[in-house]
């Protein structure tokens, strides 16, 4: 009754558009990336629904987003170098510029006051003003940026692929202070930061081998570990490379994707030693954590890309195979790990499975959905 | 403007009361339990500001609260069997129970749609619905119940401190299915899931040692260790137990106050053996982790308690000594780490530090104010 007359009265406002969304809570609500609309799907968990959905994001191949403390505003990151802020109240666009010719993901700063993005086109890093989205700060590179991310105290870490160099950016002082942190390897393809923001791993793609940063380290350098790791003229073509982003951290290991094999790889994460390895379905593209359990969910890459396998990181054996469509592009757990949100793209849905009886939940339409991104994240370092 | 309209025509509905706080994003609320005057402050962290105030909520000593994972409704479970729903939004009171003589904390289902609460007088744990508080599951105890937490899969843990018997409740079917863990100890006084749900820790008042429950075990079973651990005649005496929802886990480690002792004890999380000592400024309380970084800070019991200190758990060596004021009482994180509110109840204050530069951010007044529940809690198992 209350929510009538509400909407009554709104709707007798000159001047006032009814908001689509409720304006209520936004601890459950999410966006789901729609790449071929170039549009975002908004969607409330807790009733497993689209509740909305903003257009006109632009080109949102590869694109991702991140979320403000309040969980108020969704940052969109667009290939084409857009970077739109979306009020996930009202589901609109709030502000939004065209920062680059080319863009590859972005962070937001801890105390969410500073929202970065990396580039390929011209090369660096944009830091830009979280509410009015005004450029604050630009840092060339010599080359393209990738594995930006944010890392407590105002500062964001990042690799350039050209030059193979980690780059500390500090954004806490009057200036910025930009810190090389040396040469991590041959074109570095992607980087992540763990969990507890300790370390910052970054995969090459121009020799074998993975890269480790102690972030706690003063200063932090480089470290080389799996020298066997890569990709290899003997394997199969790659046919997508693995997203770090997805790289798991589970029972004191790090979960590698095999770049081009059928197979995971466990690392220990004191020793860096390679503990394990486990022959999956197909070349696996993203391997998250289940919140809460011993259990890491893993989807691959095209043509078998069908299938979403769960192993246990205890024992490194599979515990269940799951077919949910044709194309499964991402998984996103809800916070507490009770459920898995799962994008069939080719299938134009969204499947929810019950991480404990794998029952299908709910399913939810979308247009060709890619990334799904939960509010919740605004709460996460390093997402 | 569109703020300005939309107050006038609330205003002018019959009926409709104008809501005194923000109908907004959620994510960077908090309450902030005040214990003598029963009431509840509300808090926006972004702004370091108190946006509000809820009263009548009884009984506040002790009191401890969780949210839905909306982050809407706030579930506050008092001293005095009182169960409370906060609407975040309004601040308004929208359903209230008194569900028993004596209770002592409670937990939310994964699922978010069952509140638990364990109880003193009579013992055992009430399981109510979470949208309307209706009684959906009654199960009694030889005792009072302590260190109840949730566990994925609608599920949750507790113990008895008469019988020292360890209980795993399942309410994920048509009927709740309870199973007995066995005997933990004697006098169980507090117990605590670790933030991957994969222990639960129980410390124990009528004997030494600490039991360790493997809740990812088929089924979890009870192990002693740290068989020194716990009150001893020749300590001092015990001015507060320490909670031991304040056990931090980092690094590869657990961290607990040494109870009745100036000191905190490390113990390494895979082997359960005791790693390391730091000689402390008083009785440690509460010992948490600061997120995304490898420090934990400690308050301390009474007298002693107008200081928080913080510890490296690298080198287990106290890194900074705060003087916050008179009676500390909870300290709070930023859910990435960036801050922490320390409440300080004889000096009628909340203090912000920067957890990076350690200087003061901000200081809000409140009323004797204790216990500190950011609703970011609403995405993490066991809190």
């Amino acid at each position: 009754m209350k929510h009538f007359l509400l909407a009554t009265a709104l709707a007798l406002l000159p001047g006032l558009a009814l908001a689509e969304g409720p304006c209520c809570a936004t601890g459950d609500l999410g966006l789901i990336v729609e790449r071929a609309t170039g549009s975002a799907l908004v969607v409330d968990r807790s009733d497993h629904a689209a509740i909305g959905r903003v257009e006109g994001l632009g080109d949102m191949s590869h694109a991702s987003m991140t979320y403000s403390p309040d969980e108020h505003y969704a940052y969109v990151f667009g290939r084409d170098g857009g970077l739109t802020k979306i009020d996930m109240l009202t589901q609109k666009i709030v502000a939004r510029t065209i920062q680059a010719g080319n863009s590859i993901g972005g962070a937001i700063s801890d105390d969410g006051e500073l929202v970065a993005v990396s580039n390929y086109t011209p090369g660096g890093v944009k830091v830009f003003d979280a509410e009015t989205l005004e450029l604050v700060a630009d840092v060339p590179a010599d080359g393209k940026t990738i594995g930006l991310a944010d890392l407590p105290g105002r500062r964001f870490i990042w690799t350039v692929w050209d030059t193979g160099e980690a780059f500390l950016g500090d954004f806490s002082g009057p200036e910025p202070m930009i810190t090389n942190l040396g040469v991590v390897g041959k074109n570095p393809f992607d980087a992540v930061v763990t969990d507890d923001a300790h370390t910052y791993l970054i995969g090459l793609f121009g020799e074998k081998g993975v890269t480790a940063i102690d972030l706690w380290q003063t200063p932090p350098a480089p470290q080389r570990f799996l020298e066997n790791y890569g990709k290899d003229h003997e394997d199969m073509p790659v046919y997508k490379m693995p997203h770090l982003q997805g790289w798991a951290f589970t029972e004191g290991q790090f979960v590698l994707p095999a770049v081009g094999q059928y197979a995971l790889l466990w690392v220990d994460r004191e020793t860096l030693e390679e503990t394990g390895r486990t022959e999956m379905h197909g070349q696996p593209v993203f391997v998250i954590s289940q919140p809460a359990s011993p259990y890491v969910w893993v989807n691959f890459a095209t043509p078998r890309n069908g299938v979403v396998q769960v192993v246990d990181s205890r024992t490194h054996e599979i515990v269940k195979t799951l077919e949910p469509g044709k194309a499964v592009l991402h998984m996103e757990f809800a916070p507490r790990g009770a459920e898995v949100w799962v994008s069939v793209r080719d299938e134009d849905k969204i499947v929810v499975y019950d991480t404990r009886s794998f029952e299908k939940k709910a399913e939810i339409p979308a247009q060709a959905p890619s990334g799904i991104f939960f509010t919740a994240r605004a709460h996460q370092p390093g997402l």
